[in-house]
């Protein structure tokens, strides 16, 4: 008897919002393996925000999401059967496995596959703090804010995968972080749990000037540092507030996905005030995967670097909480849980 | 008989462009040296749009310009008087003289005045291509744009003091140079006498779409580096043909001088192509000077840098010649003679 798959293949590309028509559910024969196949169960799905640039057709962050394929999304799993030597079942392994609950790769490719050890870090953690998040958070910190201590790095989405990391690296280099997240619950729980100095409602303050006033008092020494995950008025908020010299890594615009435009105000800021800003994606730079992961794994570990994750049951729900991401509606990592 | 220097005053700030009216020529009498100190008659004065940031009371480059003080401004010239072991009259020099005909300044400070050779190079280079707007073509290019051979180079302001070192050292550097210009004459001069590979006529493509298409024309295999020195939908267009892991110097951005906001429209590019933007002001980078000028002077020396100057006649012609200069009505480095 054959087992069954089901999956989420992207069935039209959104015009605009992200709509649950977007998207169907289809059930598929499994196959047998062929030799150096593996198997693994899908314990978890991550959602991430780069999924929506890749529904669209236009040159975007990497290639496209082809339609009527499997969407594309980072897993973790386990493996329940193996046709390769390097893998066994039992082994717990992160990929890129997609919406799907059962994924089949050929694992004699380098780099599809990793296993993961999780004697002191929960599994799904590998999708957030100690995966590509955590990496994200890292890269834009150390490699692009770079900040010193006593500097001020401010971060958006700070309750977020990436931001929460972000603000955590930040202290722990000294400099004191920022965060800027929407709803008093979140704010709360960026200052009082994960340790940042300062977070602002961005819901009670609606408008550049409101935003710009809220981060002069948050950060009285001016801005040095900005982790850019929104874009919008936050980011013309900020560049009011930046210091010479300041540096900007842009990570996401999540505002901007939906495809309207969002200029910004006074580009003319970044030369009045010798400013960088760089944009970047982790996954082109593999090579400080290895150290940006020592420290995350270390961090964690040691119950130095906290998060928090949604996990919405099932793989039908994905479809929900990937557009309840996109608005915000989660409160740290967002994952979809396929077993148990 | 004291003799008398004639100056020229910041009399008020601009509201929006620049006035006569901002202006006010003024005599004065010159007062006997004192220990250390030189006087030097200032051949040339070199007008620049930085100038124009000054002016302003708000948050720009450096520090505002004083009201009732002389306009600031590089200058060369002639010791013409000397209390000072290190220079004596005849010495050349170039220094921050100002808008005025005679700049008496304490010599004892160090970088106040410097002697140069004028044996294979103009004085008057040194306001130019061997001075500030080359050493800023130069960092921007080799600091920012840091372009590998083969790759391309857009520059906006091409025929322009800055601009036009900008795509010959790309040139050296094995790069394809592209120039924005305004006019006709201006594009067939960055093409048939500095060399550039093309050069497009911004007042035949005045908005986005269609400067976005000549660029296409122009730069088949995308734009590398950008260095921008004048902002607004130039900028706009260039990011819409911007290659991943391409690079923008941001050295001016003459069209916001005026106070208008000239918002970018579509900033999540720089997160898309994963570029980096980065302003800057040459005279915070002292260090490169030396290196800089190395270069430049050996290739104006050598013919091999090219450039061209507008020169207006006499002291009360350079607040005209300053907002000629605002409005791109210069062709190459404008210069004001104030001898013979």
């Amino acid at each position: 008897m054959s087992q069954i798959n089901r999956q989420i293949l992207l069935a039209s590309r959104p015009k605009g919002e992200v709509t649950p028509e977007n998207f169907r559910l289809v059930e598929t024969a499994l196959a047998p393996l062929t030799d150096g196949q593996v198997r693994v169960r899908n314990h978890f799905l991550s959602l991430d925000p780069y999924m929506r640039g890749r529904m669209n057709d236009s040159k975007s962050y990497a290639a496209s999401q082809p339609l009527d394929a499997v969407m594309i999304g980072g897993t973790v799993g386990e493996v329940v059967e193996s046709r390769n030597d390097h893998f066994k079942v039992g082994d717990k392994v992160v990929g890129m496995g997609g919406w799907q609950e059962f994924q089949t790769v050929d694992a004699t490719q380098r780099g599809v596959l990793q296993k993961v050890d999780t004697t002191h870090i929960p599994l799904s953690a590998y999708l957030g703090a100690v995966g590509m998040p955590g990496v994200t958070a890292w890269y834009g910190l150390v490699k692009i804010i770079n900040p010193k201590a006593g500097e001020t790095v401010v971060v958006s989405a700070a309750s977020g995968a990436v931001g929460s990391a972000v603000g955590q690296l930040a202290k722990a280099r000294g400099a004191r972080a920022v965060g800027i997240a929407g709803g008093a619950d979140k704010c709360a729980y960026v200052v009082n749990e994960l340790g940042f100095d300062a977070c602002i409602d961005y819901k009670q303050h609606g408008d550049v000037k409101a935003l710009s006033t809220a981060l002069k008092a948050a950060c009285p020494d001016g801005i040095d540092g900005y982790f850019e995950n929104v874009g919008g008025y936050i980011l013309d908020a900020v560049l009011l507030r930046a210091n010479a010299f300041s540096r900007v890594a842009m990570c996401g615009m999540i505002s901007g996905y939906d495809g309207q435009p969002i200029p910004m105000a006074a580009p003319q800021l970044i030369l009045v005030n010798r400013m960088k800003v760089e944009g970047f994606i982790v996954s082109e730079h593999m090579e400080v995967w290895p150290e940006a992961l020592k420290e995350l794994g270390g961090l964690v570990a040691a119950g130095k670097l906290k998060y928090r994750e949604t996990v919405a049951q099932g793989l039908q729900s994905a479809p929900e909480a990937f557009m309840g991401l996109l608005k915000g509606r989660n409160f740290g990592k967002q994952l979809v849980k396929l077993v148990g």
